[in-house]
């Protein structure tokens, strides 16, 4: 059987590290085309892929005219999917001219800017899909990392969850490379990076606790720590569960303090996530009992992109990459940036029921 | 020079273990009496004293009869000071008689089981000791710890504070000594053992945030984790300090998680304060250079107590154990149990200006 033909969308840093990377290691997958604002930037991107007799790449970008924009990448019979990695607030509307043509849609995170355009993108995609049957997945590589799926699995043995810590500390600096990207340098949407980045965290969170514990509401406090990173860069939140359970979410990425770890509290033991390893300690007091588990680092992209691929396959969407997930982890963020603009003030969650 | 006579109202596990053994220590101080509820347990507490020619310890208790009350303890000329560790309730009327007696006072924190309570007792201890010039001191030993204080100079030395997370958990198990008191196990004042420890990580923090960062306002939620231990046992709380920092105070004893971690972000590096072992990175990023300093353990009782006798001995009380210092430690856990118990509701501070 012949891979599907795909197209890659975008020839940014995480394009030409991640995606092409794993749209190569995937059997199921060919890239036939690249599309990116400028030529320039398709060409780089195109030299990651090795060009043998059997296949080649097409670049396709804004500045290359006639026969060689976006829409004529979507009315290739041949190209079956493509792989969206555009400036969040550019996405939607490439998503909804690839559903519209019939394309099968991977698209990064987060979903959206903000829930109210989500929220659309997704009453539409409903809509849409039912006529051509194009399917929309979001690309949240957290979920495809084996350390976080044995650490929720790790949860679920130790009873009700009583209690949980996430801190995320880390400086972005003004000389790394994802902060000289203009769109996050001077973002368009609320949080800055603490939406871009922060969309993962709250997927890992939202996997480690579970459905029995989502998110139910929050209040929460946010700051501007380095000036070099509007309009917030710093989350303090208590978040409350519908088990009501109580727990603190600290996100920082303009802190000098450094901390990448997800504490979940059970009745039976607690769990320590941390990326690539996984601490678990069973049993209470002096009976408890450790267990430090160390996983390979991976980003999950591979996983993420051959998992999409089956789903095509197979015509039938994986659970880890539909739309209403996406929606959760953003609105748990824009939940907690809201709060903060309003200074504390109690936020309700609406979107939580997708685990 | 003699000794400065004192006696010891109180013959409970932490007078035991830790002031009998503190008072003995300085040669500033005699035990020349104690008092306790019961002559058993005055008896059991004396013990403790080693009795040679020249010393031996009167016993006193509410079940001795005529001449052996703590009435009888404070016409004593010979006794110019008390310690009190008493019940939380119990301890307003024995401090507010000793300073109407013109004897100097040493009392357990916190200050009082409130805030209300703590402010009329400072007004009264105002007005009669501008006449008997009898000096009250709150015993707050996590003030005379020496890794505190080298963990307080170090934040001073690294620029403007710009975050902190504050992470206490513990399970206070039922076969816990500490549990199996009376007044702790039903609980006559908020919150509990949240109230009781919990002042000594206000103060901790307190001293470590500094002057220029006292809270000015808070959101919390509380909730009850561990059954056996109402009416709350864990505290999740959003701090901002009059400076503008925002920051987490996450207190749980009745979780099965464990951290005892105080960590200050600065403009200039980190401080990680860990009770004994003071970890410091000074410098950002790559040239961050980090140093850790490990404490011999100690309570701080010794020091505090020795401390208090200097200070009866120069008439000038000691910065670190004044009522309203302890004060502000009290009115930051109130506010957060309130802020708790309101759901979330902002609480501002108004006792914070000393530290």
């Amino acid at each position: 059987m012949a891979p599907i033909g795909i197209a890659i969308i975008g020839g940014g840093i995480f394009v030409k590290e991640e995606h092409i990377p794993a749209a190569l290691s995937s059997p199921l997958l060919q890239v036939k085309a690249i599309w990116s604002r400028s030529l320039k930037t398709a060409q780089d991107a195109a030299k990651l892929i090795p060009s043998d007799g059997a296949s080649s790449v097409d670049l396709y970008s804004a500045d290359s005219g006639v026969g060689k924009s976006y829409e004529d990448i979507l009315k290739r019979e041949d190209i079956a999917g493509v792989i969206l990695a555009l400036p969040i607030v550019d996405q939607p509307a490439y998503i909804e001219k690839a559903l519209a043509a019939g394309k099968h849609v991977l698209a990064e995170k987060p979903v959206a800017k903000d829930v109210a355009t989500a929220v659309k993108l997704i009453e539409n995609y409903k809509k849409v899909s039912a006529e051509t049957n194009a399917s929309w997945a979001v690309a949240e590589n957290f979920r495809f990392t084996p350390a976080w799926s044995y650490a929720a699995e790790e949860v679920k043995k130790l009873g009700k969850v009583t209690g949980f810590v996430v801190r995320i500390f880390f400086l972005m600096e003004q000389s790394n490379k994802y902060y000289n990207t203009s769109w996050r340098t001077t973002p368009e949407y609320q949080g800055g990076f603490l939406l871009d980045a922060g969309v993962h965290f709250t997927a890992a969170l939202r996997k480690l606790l579970g459905k029995d514990n989502t998110v139910e509401s929050l209040v929460a406090q946010t700051a501007l720590v380095s000036s070099h990173l509007p309009p917030v860069d710093t989350i303090n939140a208590v978040l409350k569960t519908k088990s009501g359970v109580v727990g603190s979410f600290i996100n920082s990425v303009g802190t000098t303090m450094s901390a990448f770890e997800f504490q979940i509290a059970c009745e039976q033991g607690t769990v320590k996530a941390e990326g690539t390893k996984v601490v678990t300690t069973r049993g209470v007091g002096q009976d408890a009992v450790t267990e430090e588990k160390t996983f390979e680092k991976t980003s999950g992209v591979k996983e993420e992109v051959h998992a999409w691929a089956e789903s095509l396959l197979s015509g039938v969407p994986n659970p880890n990459q539909t739309p209403e997930l996406a929606l959760g982890d953003l609105e748990l963020v824009e939940k907690m940036l809201t709060s903060g603009d309003q200074d504390g003030v109690r936020q309700k969650l609406q979107y939580q029921h997708f685990v």
